[in-house]
């Protein structure tokens, strides 16, 4: 590549954003530069604010600027239920069901020790410390469905059970307005294990 | 949307960029936030950067941060060889087939009277400039070959000869390594009224 250098720049810095490679960074810039200077202004304080400003919520360790996040911080939340996901991303699948009103805690990852990301590095610390407050009546282990997030749910179902407090795992099943033929046989086989009476 | 102000700023700030939705602007959020803030820091400085500082080139309208961009500037590129083409991105791809020694012009665009974009917006007035001092001995019309592009090489071809100069259009044909069978019929057409004596 031979443009100018400050393009040249932006081109390789846009490449730390995923799914984007040097086309589409390249197309990115010369839509920014040509068509919309104001938005690209904007995108950088934007980026530069949310980079340096946001940290972790203390309690729940999502990602937000405040000390508390909103959902923590709102007492209409029903403070004894407490749902366990991987990433800020699940906290906002779980919310947009509309159909849960209790609070989260956030691990960042799961358990994977062949990447070296042991208890330790999923903020064990502070979820033991909240169980042991005594508030907790509930425990939603809401991992993700893989090997890893079983794994995850498994270890953290022990550390709860210990504590006589109650723990439950998300259901798994065939997914709403799927169609049998094309369900993988994993979860069509755990589907049916896992049947309910009618 | 329900998560941080700061997060939710940056989401709605990166669906500027060209082929990014809020499903791929979030994702690209949490990465930034999760696992690559240095990256995130590096983008917002480049882009702030090149937004501010970009210019054009004064002679060939080319995106560029100095008055005269590396080409316009390099002597020993033929000055006397001007390529008319529509974008800086077109004078990348004219660049990495190699075999071009001239300079360049650069439209920012093509001839659409229906978004309101006429002869002043391409910088006509500079091309007319370029062609009166005398140097220029070839003008090669490099726009798009769609209509838009066709219909200003038409009037751009009208504005050279007008001053006794040679002007030339890149080939239309088929494109090498295409099989006859998936060539649109337009392409076959003009390939078969252009054919040359082998």
């Amino acid at each position: 590549m031979s443009f100018s250098p400050l393009i040249n720049n932006l081109i390789a810095a846009l490449r730390c954003l995923p799914g984007v490679g040097p086309k589409t960074a390249q197309r990115m810039v010369f839509h920014l530069l040509e068509r919309d200077r104001e938005g690209g202004r904007h995108l950088a304080q934007a980026l530069e604010e949310a980079v340096t400003k946001v940290g972790r919520c203390h309690q729940c360790r999502t990602l937000c600027e405040e000390s508390l996040c909103y959902l923590c911080n709102n007492h209409s939340r029903d403070q004894t239920v407490l749902c366990v996901v991987e990433t800020p991303a699940d906290v906002m699948a779980v919310e947009q069901t509309g159909g849960y009103r209790g609070v989260y805690f956030v691990l960042m990852g799961h358990l994977s020790p062949l990447d070296g990301i042991g208890p330790e590095d999923l903020g064990m610390d502070l979820f033991r410390a909240r169980l042991e407050q005594g508030e907790i009546k509930e425990v939603i282990l809401a991992t993700n469905p893989t090997v890893e997030g079983e794994a995850t749910a498994h270890y953290l179902a022990q550390l709860v059970k210990e504590r006589y407090i109650q723990v439950t795992r998300i259901a798994h099943g065939v997914p709403f307005g799927g169609e049998l033929e094309y369900i993988d046989g994993g979860t069509l086989a755990r589907a049916l294990v896992a049947r309910a009476p009618v």
